[in-house]
């Protein structure tokens, strides 16, 4: 039954495994592009449902933005079409015929927000703001792994304009906070706040702030980043607005965004051995009811307990599965397991003899995560039951980065931490640090945590006094 | 304040107007594209989120699949590819280098699910396969008018492959049936169901079967359309399953689509010289809260009832707005109206002394609409006059159609009764007779109804002998 590798054999492709098995998504016939499969897009729904109602709570509105942009357009950031220009794919032909200017498919909409709020933003009134948009975008890539890289990704973008740098920072900051709390308490995965360094910044930023996960191999992954774009594109766009005091003043914006690499993180946070392990928040199904029986009189009695169970469940607005396949109960516990269900409920004549149910949890293997329950108050026992494994989820992720997250004061430490972990070092923050570690050691400053003690430390790559270290790993 | 021009002095200006004045949609710097605003966009996810339960309700999956196409795929169906020709947005260049193969940006997505479905359809337990993709797609567009005519263009697309033609036609009939539902019940919008005639079948299909809406113009919309597609795309893309008695055998696909053509839609139908008027169930903001006070100690009495009706609105689940910005109210009750809230709550001085407040009804003007009511049991009251609102709107646009369609026998009198209205008339299945009614009359075959007794007709255009009547009208 072993159809995945071992995470301990092969990481990538037990990744690579896991996503196939559990249905998520498939290659698609244009190099770089993936097809996301029912299961994978359901999960995805509930991630961006639960984001997206934080975004609302925080004063966020939606709306939609062209796909195409002018390339001239891309042109009036210079920092910005020099970060992205390597990367664009372009439409040259439109309606049979060559365009006197070629489009942009969008590799992010700061120019055509920074057009149109231009247009829009007149006074101090109109402000802060607050738009967000869902959609995709196309950075060439002709490497692909699913959710993690691909050419065209799903995303989201966070677009604001305020009055003072003081907004826009407090901005940036809430969002960070919105990303981590989305990873904490709706996918139980926890992440490190902190800025970027000046290398790793968004091209035509002037600061990048991101929250920084620990996947299961012990390599970082950026899982959303928020941008202090300053008044560069409100100078480029002239996104200008007359103040109080009857001046007209430049705005200062940011942009934010989360992309499907979170989705990949999420698997490769908590997924083990036997697939995927899907927190009960997100999981598209929370509970499977797996029917057990040897002939067809037990079937009957076993099925009508099934059903009446599977109808409280609904009703009670637990997403439920009633596995009716002619498979085995074993098949079954296998696929589910696959696809990270977070509960099983196996019911069998027995149980239907004692008005019972098994409970089995995905986060725990074997008769440790297994109890037997009475079927009368199912609904509740599930609920908090959720809640556990949320939380069970979340603390062995926990306990298994702060295990891995070395704290160094020289190269050599940092050299050695870094093999298999990540490191907390002093680091300068300078271009050339950065990519000395890269070359050198295949590593990359991930950020500069937020939440730190300053000190009297030493560069552990050039020596000079710092204020502040980095976490430093291999990443994806 | 008349800031929108009359709808019966030119409709087409008007409806450009109240997009304007209600803040739902702007031009965006690439021609034909769009920018929706947040109060448009509001409405266009209310209208998915609808939609896509209805969706869910009858077995379907949502999934997401690439937007390039590589441009050999659209080559494999002929008659789809001699549709789609013209209308392409091409990709020629990317990551800096011109591209081998060009990519097409879909223009629909029969093809990309073609060459899937053949991977993952195996057997006949496989199907059926019933998924759903909400995105956006291109069709070159060098006019834009908002919503109706874009280059780029929000929508879903349904995609189903069946072992025989007799469950497809049932899809397609299903799905159809659900697009008529989501008119009637969630956007109060009447529509006919019907059969496409050859001429106007979708570029590939067997079949095609469309609802068409009376706009406010009398003109004809087609709002939805679900396409029986035979085995065509099955052959194309070699999609066959292996059947029960151990042969392989094609598959039987369908699509059908419904776009923010529907919002627009949506705007025609309702939509009077103050502006817009929303049914309740899609209304971003199904009531606005204005206070009224002439002096400070009124407002803060008035604002503190207007706080605690907001919570206990909000809190019922109400989509409510608290309007406390310094404008007069007649400033705000314009701008509610404009934008086509369903009921505006007042709260005065008196209102605070009994316990009352004012009702007043988008649906009906004037003193007709407004009713006083009690403080206490709002949140029912407020349910009942949604429900009333919505009966009251679905009954104008359908009395408004049934007088406007006219049973005809003749060629003049089909002239006469498309000037201003549509026609029922007995007409030939044949494209020469579309296009001599699309050249003489500009009016085109909407569809031919399902719902409509068959009898011994003679085509109004050929005299030939018809057993059915079409559906005739100018259309948008």
């Amino acid at each position: 039954m072993a159809k995945i590798t071992p995470r301990s054999q092969d990481f990538s492709q037990w990744y690579l495994d896991v996503i196939r098995e559990a249905d998520m998504a498939d290659y698609a016939p244009v190099r770089g592009c993936i097809v996301v499969k029912p299961y994978g897009w359901a999960l995805y729904e509930n991630m961006r449902d639960l984001l997206d109602k934080r975004f609302k709570e925080t004063g966020h509105v939606n709306a939609a933005f062209p796909m195409f942009i002018p390339m001239s357009f891309l042109q009036k950031e210079a920092k910005h079409v020099e970060g992205f220009s390597p990367e664009l794919a372009v439409v040259t032909v439109g309606g049979g015929e060559i365009l006197e200017e070629p489009l942009v498919v969008r590799p992010t909409s700061e120019t055509i927000i920074g057009y149109m709020y231009a247009q829009w933003i007149k006074s101090y009134r109109d402000l802060p703001v607050l738009i967000n948009l869902w959609n995709s975008v196309v950075r060439w890539e002709k490497r692909t792994k699913p959710f993690l890289r691909t050419m065209e990704f799903y995303w989201q973008e966070g677009h604001t304009a305020h009055a003072t740098h003081e907004d826009a920072w407090a901005e940036v900051m809430r969002m960070l906070d919105v990303y981590h709390k989305h990873g904490v308490e709706d996918c139980a995965m926890p992440s490190i706040k902190g800025r970027k360094s000046i290398n790793e910044r968004f091209a035509g930023a002037v600061n990048t702030t991101s929250i920084e996960a620990m996947m299961g191999d012990k390599r970082a992954l950026q899982a959303a980043t928020s941008h202090d774009l300053g008044q560069n594109f409100a100078k480029a766009f002239e996104i200008k607005y007359l103040d109080r005091d009857n001046t007209e003043k430049y705005c200062w914006t940011t942009s934010w965004g989360l992309s499907w690499r979170f989705l990949g993180a999420l698997i490769m946070v908590h997924g083990d051995d036997q697939g995927l392990r899907l927190p009960p928040k997100v999981a598209p199904i929370q509970a499977v009811i797996v029917p057990i029986f040897k002939n067809d009189a037990e079937k009957s009695a076993v099925m009508a307990v099934c059903e009446r169970l599977f109808q409280t469940l609904k009703a009670a607005g637990i997403r439920v599965k009633l596995d009716e396949r002619e498979e085995t109960p074993g098949f079954k516990f296998n696929d589910w397991e696959m696809r990270g269900v977070p509960v099983r409920i196996e019911v069998g004549p027995k149980d239907v003899a004692n008005h019972s149910v098994a409970l089995a949890r995905r986060d725990m293997p074997g008769k440790a995560g297994k109890s037997f329950v009475p079927q009368d108050g199912l609904v509740e026992r599930l609920r908090a039951l959720f809640d556990d494994i949320h939380a069970s989820l979340y603390k062995q992720a926990e306990d298994f980065q702060r295990a891995n997250i070395r704290e160094v004061n020289t190269y050599e430490e940092l050299k050695e931490a870094t093999q298999d972990g990540w490191a907390l070092a002093p680091l300068a923050d300078d271009p050339a640090v950065d990519t000395r570690l890269k070359e050198e050691l295949q590593v990359t400053n991930r950020n500069f945590p937020f939440d730190q003690p300053e000190g009297d430390w030493k560069c552990v790559v050039t020596g000079r006094p710092v204020r502040e270290r980095a976490l430093v790993a291999k990443a994806y």
